[in-house]
């Protein structure tokens, strides 16, 4: 029986073009690729997982469905942290730890994106520290096992 | 031929984890255990639908289906309330009554929840009346006939 | 021993024109007629009173008079709704649960109708569905007994 | 049978004062005097009336009273101007035309004083004209018989 | 040697157009022939000036022109009330005393019309009384005297 | 000839309730109980004077009645602090010094709290204090005769 | 091989509902049908692709698909004009330039209706010209290649 | 008889300086070649006039001078845009449609650029495709004869 | 062993020119000598300490240094009242309980004087009483002993 | 051949009534003498020009004028700085550097008085300096070249 | 020579208190302590230095001194983060880079916590990671290096 | 006896970096050696003195310590500005009049740059003349003796 701790990586709107989309903002390697690479680096002490999607309803989906029984979510919601109260609800709802990551500094960009819906229903939120800020937030998650 | 009026509840997101997700403000119940009891009692009278989505358009489509034909929408969309003019527009753009509901009283609760985009292209709004206020929301539309 | 519910209700401002005052908001039934109605259907089950004032602190009087003896409050505090804060505070302070009604629904009207100071205090609020509002807020008392 | 216009003047809060009150912004005459000179003034072609109170409530009593019956209000509501969305509704209600008089610029004031929840249900606003303006209110209401 | 009053009419952006411009708010009557109208009724006490310019420094032109020797300025700024500083300081430079005038009751309008920057330097102010505010400022002026 | 100073204690709202009124927040003591106990304290310096009414109107009328004989008074205008431009113009007119006194920390509870009509036309406010607050308030006033 | 521009006319909520959903705003012609025309009408010089959808999430996965192949969006977002800074994130991100199309002059409209996230993410923007607009913005992107 | 359409080109301030002023932004174009290019065009179908001035009341004047014969106006008030609700008054005051264009994308650029007074008064507005966008907005108006 | 209470008075800046600041609003009696009378007057019950400094740091070291040990701190933080959440960390972070006292009365004086961040943090709070606030509150204090 | 520096001092509105409107805010001497004094004083480096004009097109026609060829300019718009985005975009548009002088110290007065529009599109701003100001910017414009 | 990277950590106001200080919003480990941990821990690749004031000014000194020489600043500015302009500015003006850190996840807490000033001046910025942030901090600084 | 003016130059936080922070914003020399520079150039009619800290509190004594008896006070408060009530308090409580310095345009950046707090409290304001600013307040205050 596997003890190993369950972490979903959950990605947002736009971040599928990751790599490709505003490099000098979101850095030009893709999500995929970097995902490969932090499951082996973890594989020891747990099992990733990743999901992206487009879709608010398909993220809020995917809250449910592993909210009761993984030991952590980081996620990236994108532009749905500015807007959406559907999704910090459902944060809200389920019993899995989150941690709120942003590749950028979202601080020196548009004022819209400093405000976040999520950050009051997750542990704890980052920005500005690139991927490696996924790998800081699964660090974290397993040090507080 | 059945003369019996169709009234659709459509809930929106996170509703799926009602009796699962925090209870204290949403009671133990959940909904589709609900709804089956409340199918039974206006049998006579009416025939409910029962449809619950997560995604935004997908409640957008559904009231596009039955909102030129059926006699009432009994609609509690959750957090879309507060951020959703899409489904505001749904609800001008078809003929069908709808009724807004909504379980815990939104006015205890955060700011943002007090705002609700849909409550003008409503003709009625209820909020803090427990799953009963469905059965408040069903009983008004019956009585409207 | 009587074991009837005691339940009051209490209009605000200018709900003594009921029937006169712009009948396409408010409909052209006068409220006593109306209440005549009402209190000879509940009267198996409950005693139903009625005041209604234009006076502000007459209601937050009214509302000491009974606010520890009866089962519900039927409340429609007209404009005072958006202004006054002295009845909110009557409302916690007495142990009577209030529900408040609305005639018209005040979220297709102007915008400082759509505050209101009382219904954080109140079980639940309503609006829109004319003076039916009144029975659903009664059924509502008697099934939570 | 009278054919003279009916016409009341309706003061509210603090009004009374006048002549004691900040004689700097309000004059040093107080306003029965005044209101004795303008009665007799007017008494060819005009009833005058006269009603103070410093109650919101009893000035929408006068004004249910009156507000289907008279040919005119002359409204001076002192502070609720600003802040009694009651008494703009009790002047909706009623079909007698309203002029809203200030004895002060209220523009020259505290912002708060700039505001009023009246003027959309009166005919015309003025300000600033001393006692004179309830003389120019009158004229105006005889005017347009 | 005349001892009449001196008093100019000034109207501001579009009033030429009166009688023209949307006549269910602003009446058919143009207002050259009300000018003459009134011109004659005055006669005894009063030299009345008529001057309407759609340029804002054309109407500080003319008030810097009259404003130290003229007994009364009745201003309709149109819109430029509700956006011109530069006429307000010209109000506050001059000595002459201004009475400001509306035809229309702004309050009943646009909220961006129910803000004044010339009321403040204003003796008063009034709206909604149509052409015949214009003589109840006259009436104002001369009672003033 | 009686040279006791003349200080009324004038309270608002729901003060009535006091002591049957959350008391986590204002106590347990009725007001009634501790005048008399605070008369008897003061009675060789001062003659104290209590009224209490919910009707915003009835406290002007009180403020009027004494407010230019009495030496002082200790108001506690309950919910009509934070929305009563009628009781501050009344405090304004009369020439009695007034201090504002408050029982709980207002400024721990809503925001709505934390603004006050009445205390620019007050000598001086206070909060927080319980009952006990009264009294500082009585020997403020008679420190400065 | 084809040297006709591609050009996708992308549509969001409630846009399939056209020449059914308020026809006073939105005209009587159903968008398919005005597809097939102007479809033909450029067929010598565009390929033109229509693409509806009332999921947010699925407009960006199709600004996704073929942002970087494409010469020209005619994007009408419907309602997620004002809420979706998603979509924004998605145009941003893509390289075919967009066009702004609202049906109605959004500006006489809802305040909330006045604000966009997505112009400035849009080449050019227009808003009241009907059906005709789309082929206005079809005009715009051939003549700018 | 003439039967061409008469539309006239109202340029509001700076744009005489167009060619000269900030290229990046408006390009490098003078506006009188760009007027002689399109007078040229459309001279089988209408009759282009063209004014510009600095000043505000100018612009006004014009517009009444053509506003009741002229069958459309292309209207770019530059900054008076954002400041002018006399514009904006004169366009509701005149019958001959307008449409309002933007040579830039005003929405990349200071928020004050953003609201304009002038949109709620025409039939559209157009922003972004430079010089361009007169030429749209005559298309439309011709086509809507 | 003393058995007296221990208080601090904790005056913020601008409060050591006492006498010589602007008499008018802060009266002409320098602090220290009063401060002596008081130590005098309480000497029986209370030790009274004094700190003043201009700057906010030095004032938060001295509420950490005192804030486990003394049994109150009367708290005039000056301007730093207005601005100052480092303060207010600080009296939250301590045991000792604090009385807020303003000389003046800051709800006479500019609007940013209104704010508090520290009384949300303190038992109690005044304004307006003069140097006579620091005995009431010191009188408070020890009452609550 | 020339080579003196060639400055424009820009008054605006009102400006031309120096000395004699509110001396107490703008001092008793007229501009028209100051500006003999000045030009003068500078008559070995500098040419010095003068233009005033209370309308505000007028004042960007001679920006326009001037505004390629000159050295500087001086401008105290008066009250059109706080309304003009016009100017702002004319100072934009032309390549003279522009000093913004106020005679007053506008920070001390209404608050409308602290917002410039013009102030991003100057070199440097000043304020409160008297009739002084005009020199210190020259002064300033000189030691630049 | 020395090539371990220099990393500084900077604590803000009655971040001296921790351990002491609301344990449940910030533990009840003192700094010191855990300083003294993670400097061993970090002992081979990196020299950590320690700094607490509760004055902004000596904060700034700080950040001035080794602002140029350093690899990193690890920066919990307490309540100075949502005031201060000046520490922003310090950031702003030196070259080693900052990660900003809060030890309690400041979006769950008072609205004014939500607002930094300090952020768009920093590479990266973390909340609600605890005591353990500060290493995650120093992680990303090497993992830079 | 010396008769020279005593002018001190302060300087706020940040500005002790002057040549070597941000020098397109701010410029390359450092003002100790522009100090001495004007220190010689003004010794014939002044006697300049230098001070400079980043801690508010310390210009706050500076200011008590000299503004008795000084002539002049040249003030840079740097971020300070923005956010000191204590600055300007002690600026209000001296008698030593104060020439407001910033040498860059602020209003050229961020918006919380455009508010001053001590402008009020000063004789004049400039801002963006660079350190040549810094002798166009001392020529002022020296032309004022």
């Amino acid at each position: 029986m596997s003890t190993k701790n369950k972490i979903l990586i959950l990605n947002g709107p736009n971040l599928n073009l990751l790599g490709k989309r505003e490099p000098t903002i979101y850095g030009s390697q893709d999500f995929e690729s970097y995902f490969e690479e932090i499951k082996q680096k973890y594989e020891e002490v747990a099992e990733l997982y990743y999901f992206q999607s487009n879709i608010e309803g398909e993220m809020i989906d995917k809250i449910h469905e592993i909210g009761f029984d993984f030991d952590g979510i980081v996620l990236n919601a994108g532009a749905y942290t500015h807007t959406s109260i559907a999704i910090a609800d459902a944060l809200a709802a389920v019993t899995t730890p989150t941690i709120e990551v942003h590749i950028s500094n979202v601080h020196k960009r548009e004022a819209f994106r400093h405000k976040s819906y999520l950050s009051a229903n997750c542990v704890g939120v980052m920005a500005g520290f690139g991927l490696y800020g996924y790998q800081m937030a699964i660090d974290f998650l397993l040090q507080q096992q």
